[in-house]
């Protein structure tokens, strides 16, 4: 990682997106804090931290780790004075594989299991910026909705008692943009980088693109492809193949805004 | 990592070298197996694997880790039919952060602990093809010598019970090549990157540039800068400082060449 800091207007935004999850607005967060990077969330019982960290490192392309927190620890280096109880607008709870509860506030979730060791896993909305930058529409953004993500028949590596398969996001993207998209992706190779597959939604076991498993259904028009790039939720799908006894996870599209430039994750 | 395949002259000399080490040759891998990944070794008992692990994720640049094999394995999936027990030419076996033998082939060291969790981990070797063939000479090899590497006074992030300082390789680079020393090296941040340092021993706490704490004494000639790499020998430095009861390592210098083309750890 690189050392650019935030502007103070940056750091601002980031506050305030975070202020606003603590205070219990629940939004999805693509297009907030422009420029800083968003993390995905999961949080397991300290027993179950090597295999998420192991899988993560075999599945670098979807589980890019940023940061992994000592057990019990709530507060991210990425985000000084955040608190990983509280500033994420929307959680999932999951109990042997079960999705249990969607909570705004985690703080009982922590009360349960103090010892949670938590990681953030890089997000695509980080390189969402370069691509608006570059006069590439965010549909999803532009409609005001949450990114489309599919479960695919892709397998990732097993480790140790996790499996499961992996989770992409979509953005349709008109065919004379697509190679500046996966260029301009490319540069992050920390959030996930280029895309795994563009076009062809059957190749990835996609039967119907309207239909995603998380988030809101997508919008193609005429002359556009479907580009899918690996998704941070797919530690969801290995919890739910794995069945661990309890995890705590953010909710597919409402993520951690950090403080950190997403310049700091560019090549 | 990219899919680009080895040739089968490369494979043959990986196997070569492999086989030679099996055999008990013991020589320093520099310049071997030439467009081959090399690695560092670290194998630890089960319960200390998430330490290295976490160790590594914090410490990326000396501590890029390129493969975890399960508890147990001894075959490393970046070299078909290789076994980690024999294949490495020179082997350090530690016993609460002494180092108690050096040995040629590790069998004994896993009959004593069988669930050994080995690490494999990006090694500076790769690039210097890079460098090679950009017509910039590297020393150690011309006169076959062993990489001189040192400790240095930065600490690295500790992880769990893990602490330690980074320990860098040098290498003496003329002073007009060390811009494209820099720009190629950086094209394998999987294999520690871009200089850490450049010029300037002492910045890092370096007393004595000919007097490395691993490796060989280095030859400077006039108008050349010494540059240095962090290095995969900054978990034998934990090892060294943090005293788990039990490490196996590779000897610095003294690769496992694997069948994986440096291409693939190419951005």
């Amino acid at each position: 990682m690189q050392h650019i800091t935030a502007t103070d207007t940056q750091l601002a935004s980031a506050r305030e997106v975070r202020a606003a999850a603590r205070a219990g607005v629940i939004a999805p967060t693509s297009g907030l804090a422009h420029g800083l990077v968003q993390a995905n969330l999961i949080s397991v019982p300290a027993d179950w931290a090597y295999d998420v960290l192991l899988y993560s490192q075999r599945n670098p392309q979807p589980c890019p780790v940023l940061e992994v927190l000592d057990a019990g620890a709530t507060e991210s280096r990425l985000a000084p004075g955040s608190d990983l109880r509280t500033d994420i607008p929307k959680y999932r709870v999951w109990r042997h594989g079960e999705l249990t509860e969607e909570v705004s506030d985690a703080s009982s979730a922590w009360e349960e299991h103090p010892d949670l060791v938590s990681f953030l896993i890089g997000c695509s909305f980080t390189f969402e910026a370069g691509l608006v930058d570059a006069g590439i529409e965010i549909r999803h953004q532009t409609l005001g909705r949450n990114v489309p993500m599919y479960r695919t028949n892709r397998d990732c590596v097993p480790a140790g008692r996790l499996s499961g398969e992996l989770v992409v996001s979509m953005r349709p993207i008109a065919a004379d943009r697509v190679a500046d998209a996966v260029q301009i992706s490319g540069r992050y190779p920390a959030v996930h980088g280029a895309p795994v597959h563009i076009g062809s939604p059957a190749g990835l076991g996609i039967t119907d693109l309207l239909a995603p498993e998380f988030g809101d259904a997508p919008e193609l028009r005429d002359g556009e492809v479907p580009v899918f790039w690996a998704c941070g939720v797919t530690p969801q799908a290995a919890i739910m193949a794995s069945k661990p006894p309890f995890a705590l996870t953010h909710a597919p599209g409402y993520m951690f805004v950090t403080d950190v430039p997403d310049a700091n994750y560019a090549r």
